[in-house]
């Protein structure tokens, strides 16, 4: 087939590739079972990386427009109505070529990743998106000028480029130590271990207290990395349903009797993706419950500092009477991702595990980084910088549900408190997959409601994340899905229409 | 029990308590079975953090001296020949202390680590100490000025503190690439993924390419972060011996026969711990068994640019035909350990799994660092610091060796060509253990062999690492060393002398 691709379109060209060969298959250009050619031989044939064409195929192989067949190749997929002749394609070539995806070695029962994350991290690379897919700080709020001082700082201490100590420098625990009592937590230098933000946290609770068979309950919906992250390990994942008031202690009460898990992950304030804080009363029974049924509860609190509408409620590692909260803090959304630098409070023999295992994976965060972060600090930067974020991601907050109300009247939105997001809830008979792609087709990122759940579910959802965009942009992104929806509702109710006219009375 | 320690001392706080409790044991002071204090308890009366009391009992645990019992508490431990009386104690006592480290849950069978890494960088923090025990580039040769260039230019760039693409900066894939060639690697910049340095690269690639029931092979020596890993992972490991010429192919050739491996973890240039170079005849044969047995090389090429003597072999990776080698690159020793940045180079299926690994684990490397990097690659300072850290390396390398035919001739050294360290097996009769305490007893820090082979071998061995030390206290420690290795040669002659004394006739 031919490919017409644009290099300065803004659209990624893995995207143009999928795109061309969607378009193929719907229009029948590639009948089903066609022959694609390998990875290599497309990756030559178009002048780009095979790592490009590779992503175009898996793209294309999860929305379920190709297969592939290990020595056989990559085929256009037969649909369930298409004709004997057809579907018998994939099974005809023999040959073998060499370096192909399937030719290499790999372990057929190893878990292959979801690429939840990597659908919303694509997406940045994407420069012309308006995009809401993802939860990132807004590139305006870096406090490059302050953090340059503290790196001059940090370069001037011997060993700063060098190897430190595995539970992080002790300058910047002692400043983490101080500024973790504003979420209520109280932790000496010693009880904390740095590490490499919260997906290093997760994942490092994970490995250290559960095996892939223990059961670990998440709400639904919840953080996607954490859902790839299990799905990667094979872990037995258990969904709670989370509401307005946050997770529902009752349901994980009955999870409890059922599955006996042996960790609960929550993003307890300012959940993502819903934005809801959970309620004091729900607070002390998670506590009570993690007690009883003998569970750790890692908590995720990268979105703990960023209230908008009053203080937020203490972390639940506050009233952790029992020690049996591991306690994830992060710099990548209140402060700059590129710090790669969070926090975890647990119990001593806790911490000492998570030490050992973080050690494993790479050794150490960078001494540099770390010692600049500590100046950041003690030189009373955080607060003033904190201000400044909170008031813009507030006002961007206050868009988004204002275009919300006026541009998509029809779905039901929540009001994030705090963080970066809000999760929609989109009106029956809208289908999440079209609802995504045309979004992007019309220039708008949304993430996908079921990137958030473990398992397929059959409503609809997007979470949009405010904070990256401008107000102006919110609202002009946000009438463009409204656009979207009225048009997507008006076919549905047109097809319905024909369908109703065409159906025989029931006589 | 009544402890003495002393905070200025220059022996870290927790070897003070190791050792305090190990004398109160030998002489006689502590009678087996003796209850300690819980960590808690011990870390309030000394004042201490229950991180250092806890990595006390963890030295002393795997020393053999104390054994800890789930609900009962943490005891000196029986020795084979104690009265009954004494051996009975541990079963006695029933009080539940809250929060001590065995009332926490843990899944009784997640491997615990084994802490050899931790050994290692644990000496790191303990200033006073002459030590050879770390392979680590020196301070003095960290490029600061030049490198805070780079990170103002970096810190121009729009972006900078945020989150980048998962595969990496394109800027420092593409200088990455360039610089590769210098060791025989041709990858082009999409073929490049930048991770956080060799620890983590072997972590993706024993996660994404083997389950834990897989066998690996690893060199006999090999790399203790690589031995650790495996075990936390519960990953079945089979050595095969190094000689002078690197890994033996025909003892690897009747592994695979027996053991089928899935990945073959291999530091084939100036290899650690032993400083050897894989021969080329191994090197084409390696490779060839790799597609005979259908097994992936894992290729650590951490030192590949630290040569001292002409040129390094061109890396495995250069002749990788059948795309069986993900080359590990890394500049944690040849440039500093604070970027904590590194390379993969993989065939592009390998490397899309990879990189689905990477981002579940930490999502990305830092920004800032990857730009101040390809930046300080793109104004060619790379170059003129490598020929500054060779010339230093190379005349320690020398000294290291000189003092080691002056001070300690009954011992066998490998000469590294390149790289960080020297590999030295201790005379007979010599206890590895005793030799490594005493060793930093006298203020001279080894690593010990064990640490590098995944089971207990008889034999005795130390690896010293010369590349941060100067050339003075090069000769300063091994004289140390040397004057140990005699007083405990005299010690086993006049012991066995005694021995030989007392025996009685054999009529």
């Amino acid at each position: 087939m031919h490919f017409n691709l644009q290099r300065t379109s803004g659209t990624p060209l893995y995207r143009q590739i999928v795109e061309q060969i969607r378009d193929g298959i719907e229009s029948g250009g590639l009948t089903p079972g066609t022959r694609l050619p390998t990875v290599r031989q497309l990756a030559q044939e178009l002048g780009l990386t095979r790592l490009t064409v590779h992503s175009a195929y898996t793209e294309l192989q999860s929305l379920g427009f190709i297969e592939s067949f290990v020595g056989r190749g990559t085929f256009t997929t037969v649909p369930p109505h298409a004709t004997t002749a057809a579907a018998s394609a994939p099974t005809a070539p023999s040959q073998r070529a060499p370096l192909a995806a399937s030719d290499l070695p790999r372990p057929p029962d190893v878990a292959r990743p979801q690429r939840r994350l990597a659908e919303l991290m694509r997406l940045t690379e994407q420069p012309a998106l308006l995009s809401f897919a993802q939860a990132i700080p807004s590139n305006e709020t870096f406090p490059t000028k302050e953090f340059r001082a503290s790196l001059d700082t940090a370069l001037r201490v011997s060993g700063a480029l060098g190897y430190g100590p595995i539970q992080g420098e002790g300058a910047l625990r002692q400043q983490v130590s101080a500024l973790l009592e504003t979420r209520g937590v109280r932790a000496a230098a010693d009880d904390i271990l740095i590490d490499g933000g919260a997906q290093q946290g997760i994942y490092l609770a994970l490995r250290a207290f559960s095996r892939p068979q223990d059961t670990v309950v998440v709400e639904e919906p919840t953080y996607s990395g954490a859902i790839e992250l299990a799905a990667q390990r094979g872990q037995r994942l258990v969904g709670v349903p989370v509401d307005r008031d946050g997770i529902d202690v009752g349901a994980l009460e009955r999870a409890c009797e059922i599955h006996r898990p042996r960790l609960l992950y929550t993003v307890s304030t300012f959940h993502n993706p819903t934005g809801v804080s959970l309620g004091a009363q729900r607070r002390a029974a998670l506590l009570a419950l993690a007690h009883k049924w003998d569970f750790l509860i890692v908590e995720d609190d990268v979105y703990g500092w960023l209230a908008y509408d009053g203080a937020a409620p203490p972390a639940l590692k506050a009233d952790d009477s029992f020690g049996r909260v591991i306690y994830l803090a992060s710099f990548s959304k209140v402060l700059c991702p590129a710090l790669r630098l969070g926090a975890i409070v647990a119990a001593p023999p806790l911490l000492f595990e998570l030490a050992a295992v973080k050690e494993s994976c790479d050794l150490v965060s960078s001494t540099l980084l770390q010692l600049a972060l500590a100046d950041f600090l003690e030189r009373g930067c955080f607060g003033p910088h904190l201000e400044n974020a909170i008031a813009l991601y507030r006002a961007r907050r206050d868009a988004m549900m204002d275009a919300l109300k006026k541009r998509l009247p029809k779905c039901d939105a929540t009001m994030p408190g705090g963080g970066f997001s809000t999760w929609i809830s989109l009106p029956p008979g809208i289908n999440e997959r079209d609802f995504f792609v045309e979004a992007v087709d019309n220039g708008v990122g949304v993430a996908r409601g079921s990137a958030f759940f473990h398992q397929p579910r059959p409503e609809a959802y997007v979470r949009l994340s405010f904070a990256a965009q401008p107000v102006d942009r919110i609202a002009e992104g946000v009438g463009r899905l409204g656009r979207l929806l009225r048009t997507q509702l008006e076919q549905r109710a047109a097809a319905a229409w024909r369908a109703n006219r065409e159906a025989s009375p029931l006589v």
